[in-house]
């Protein structure tokens, strides 16, 4: 059983999220609130979302598996302005989720989730962590994506910077650590990411949030951030990519 | 003879209208204003549109006939901002519209009106009628766009709903009969329509305005709203799509 | 030596009259400010820019030439705001112009401007001249558009027009000698130019700004406008069309 009303807005965060690494998703609902965990199809970026019961105006739930197509439930809540109200159901004997905003009632039919994976979160030692708001992180990104593919994160213990050589240029986005929300850094640890995958998660971050990246050296990168006001967390894994030294 | 002038807007409204079923048009104008009626290249849509010869602000017209090409009326429109002024001249010897927004003037060639049908509105006798602001119609039908080609318009002496059945999906959208403008149902009417083109037929409707919708079981819809500040009306029909029952 | 800061909105206006004609553009740079002159690739028109040393917050130069991608130029100077300080300065060692913009610095591959050439600006005697408000050009512009590929230039003792002749309409823009920011035309002027170049020179112009069009009968157009809050000027020449009589 699930059933629950939340804000407009809450559900655009959390699908925003999703939709970043898969189309389809299993959500897992109970007592406390909702939880996902997915991996995307190529096996280079994971998401570990959980949303607390309190996040939703209303919220009734037996534990259970809700199998949802992102896409088609990201398009039914652009109908629906930041405020509004939207109201869930799942309907176990016809397999589906009933949805309505104002005048309009969506049954989505669910997705089979018996054969989706149960993505287990690796446990990672990594030694440096450094807070930064998205938006500054954004403008690293864009000014990375026409140089290269990938980019280079790099933490040291006085400062943050995100780095990106290309054939002909370079780009060097870079923060002192006055300037930065936290570091944390013993020594100075450097990884290199795929360009497109970092910047299509930190796009899913809303404008002016805080984010906590975990970093080591060739390794993956944790990133934490809040959703819901603070009453939904998102981690973010991000595989490394081995640099090449010809 | 043909000599008008007109604010942009209102031309506008009368482009946006026509635009939605043909390319090309015959506006018949006489002492009382203008009448325009065209039928879609599929037969399937109607429109009929009339605008009164005090929705201009200067109007002078012996019974003629004057084909316009709508999409080089339109760009032309878009010169203009809502409150400019727009003078429109027929100059029968050189088979010309002359139009003049600001400092700019257009000789624009007209159509060739004599291979152009006259189409007859015809006689319908439908039971249901029901009166519902274009921006709520909109919504129901933005929300039904993604899930099936077709949608279902149905009037029932307490409420009006407008249904689409996917294979997978359905939608509905409803509103009571307090929620709106008017409704005059003796039983339940319903009849299926082609999304696409419904939808076009609405989008051409200014925001805010009250569509009334004329409904009979498996018959047109005749849908009428004004234009011009209530100085114009327009008239479409819709031909229905029968529904399989397998 | 090249080293200099400015405000990001006076780069973005050079970069948008440059861009214009070429993608690639040798800028010289001296004690006194920096100049440009170039070609299009099709030799149809000219560009010959100036910008003064206090354009600049700060400028220092020794006598060099910096051969810049503009289409790469123009995507880094997207990521700032207008009134951000954008610091220049030129690498001759690596043959690079490195650039920062707040937290982010690009170094930049320069081009190697040994093959470019070094454009003379003709000496033309143009007899007419007309001062035009930008934003009334476009709108002259914007109406030929869909009527022909060409635009004719006209200058007259009592004003000045714009037209567009198609197979099918005719466009024409005008405005008499007192509406106009200056006019001077001993006799009547005729030329006819390419439209889309004039419309793309046009485009790069600052909303508000005063052209001052210089003209003659089947001959080059000279215009000219202020850049960089009059601390900067620009010359266009663009070449006429021939026109036939048939």
């Amino acid at each position: 059983m699930f059933q629950a009303r939340a804000r407009a807005e809450i559900l655009k965060e959390v699908v925003n999220v999703v939709s970043t690494l898969v189309d389809e998703a299993k959500f897992t609902v109970n007592a406390d609130g909702l939880t996902l965990r997915a991996v995307d199809p190529a096996h280079i970026a994971m998401v570990d979302l959980t949303l607390a019961k309190d996040a939703f105006e209303e919220f009734k739930a037996d534990e259970s598996e809700i199998g949802i197509d992102i896409d088609k439930l990201s398009q039914f809540l652009k109908l629906a302005k930041a405020d509004d109200m939207v109201d869930l159901k799942h309907d176990e004997d016809k397999r589906k989720l009933k949805i309505v905003v104002g005048d309009i009632t969506r049954h989505m039919s669910l997705i089979d989730t018996t054969g989706m994976s149960d993505p287990k979160v690796p446990n990672l030692e990594l030694p440096a962590s450094v807070t930064v708001r998205s938006d500054d992180l954004m403008q690293g990104i864009r000014a990375s994506e026409t140089v290269s593919d990938h980019i280079a994160l790099v933490a040291s213990p006085d400062g943050f910077e995100m780095s990106c050589e290309g054939d002909m240029d370079q780009v060097h986005w870079r923060k002192a650590k006055k300037d930065l929300g936290a570091l944390e850094a013993p020594s100075i640890v450097r990884s290199l990411f795929p360009l497109e995958y970092f910047s299509n998660m930190l796009k899913s971050v809303s404008s002016g949030s805080a984010v906590t990246m975990h970093l080591g050296s060739d390794y993956p990168v944790k990133m934490e951030f809040k959703i819901a006001g603070e009453k939904g967390e998102v981690r973010y894994l991000l595989a490394p990519r081995i640099e090449s030294n010809d």
